[in-house]
C-alpha cells in the first residue's frame, strides 16, 4: 500500500482542564515519529504507512489511558489512493 | 489492549451509481470477518480489537480500488476505554 | 433543498459515569421532534431539512451545557443530494 | 451562543480529476465571508457563530451541486464551550 494521509483527532475524557496538557503529550509523541505532520485547531494530519500510522493511533490511545483518561474518543480520517497521498498536494498551494 | 468499538464509514471514487454497489462488497466482506457489526444509514459499527479492527479496515480500503475507485475517503471513529466498550452497552437500551 | 440525512455524535465533557445519562437527554430531545431518527452504537442518523436538523445540533450542544458539561465536541456527517437522500435507501435492504 | 470553531470536510461526487477544483471554489467562498479559517489538508477550521457557520456549509453543498457533483459527503466537527473557543488557544503554541 503506497503511503496515505490521516487527519487525526483525539478526545481523552479527563477533567476539561487537563484536556490540552494531555492532549500536548500525544503531539509530543507524533513528533517524535519522525513522519510529516501538521497540528491543526481541531486535528494533527500526518502522512505515511498505512500500518505506521495506525500504531501511532493506538500508542496515543494507551498514552490517554497513562494520563488518566476514563474513555478515548478518536477520530481518523483517511485518504487514500492507489498511486499515494501527499499533505504537499493538498496544501501546498495555499501556503505559499 | 481490550476490545473497542469502531464506526466506520468508507467513502469510493466511483461513478455515484456504483456507489452502493462498491460499498456492499464491503460491508459482505466485513460480514465474512466474524466480529460483531451493525450497519447503519451512514457507518457500519464493529466491535473487536484494534489490529483486529485496523486490518478489516485496510482491506476495506484496498477492496475499494480492486473495485475500481480512483481514491477512497474514510471515517473511523474510535471508542476506547481501558476496561473494554461494547455496542451492547451503547444501544442495547434503544432496541428493547 | 432536499431532505439530507446527518449522523450525529455528541461528546459532552462531564465525569465519564454521567456520560450516557447525558447523551440519553440529548437522544430525548430527538426523539420529541417528530423527525426519523435510528440510534446507533456511535451516532444518530436523522432524515429532515437542512435547517430543522442544524437547529437540532444546536440545542443539543445547549443541553449538554445545561447539563454541566464544560465543552461539547460533536461531529455531523452530511450526506446530501439535489434529489433528497433517505435513511431508507441506505439501510433498507440490511434491515429485511 | 457564543463562538464556536468548526474543522469543516467536503467531498463532492465529481470525476477524481476535478475535486480539487471544486473544494478550491469552496475555499474561495470560505475565504470570502471575512471570518477567521484555516486551510488544512483534510479540513479546514473556521472561526464564529454556530448559525453563521452553518449558513456557510449549507451554500458550500449547493457550491458542489452547482458545480456537478451528483452527491456530496461532508463532516462537521464541533467544538463549544459556553465561554467559547478560538483557533488561537488550539493552535497558537505550536504556530510560533
Amino acid at each position: 500500500m503506497s503511503k496515505i494521509t490521516i487527519g487525526f483527532q483525539i478526545l481523552p475524557y479527563v477533567a476539561e482542564d487537563r484536556l490540552y496538557e494531555v492532549v500536548d503529550k500525544v503531539i509530543s509523541y507524533i513528533a517524535s515519529k519522525g513522519i510529516r505532520y501538521e497540528v491543526g485547531a481541531t486535528e494533527t494530519t500526518m502522512e505515511g504507512e498505512f500500518d505506521e500510522l495506525m500504531d501511532i493511533v493506538k500508542k496515543s490511545l494507551e498514552i490517554c489511558t497513562e494520563q488518566g483518561a476514563s474513555r478515548v474518543i478518536s477520530l481518523v480520517k483517511i485518504d487514500y489512493k492507489k498511486t499515494g497521498v501527499t499533505i504537499e498536494e493538498k496544501v501546498g498551494k495555499y501556503r505559499k
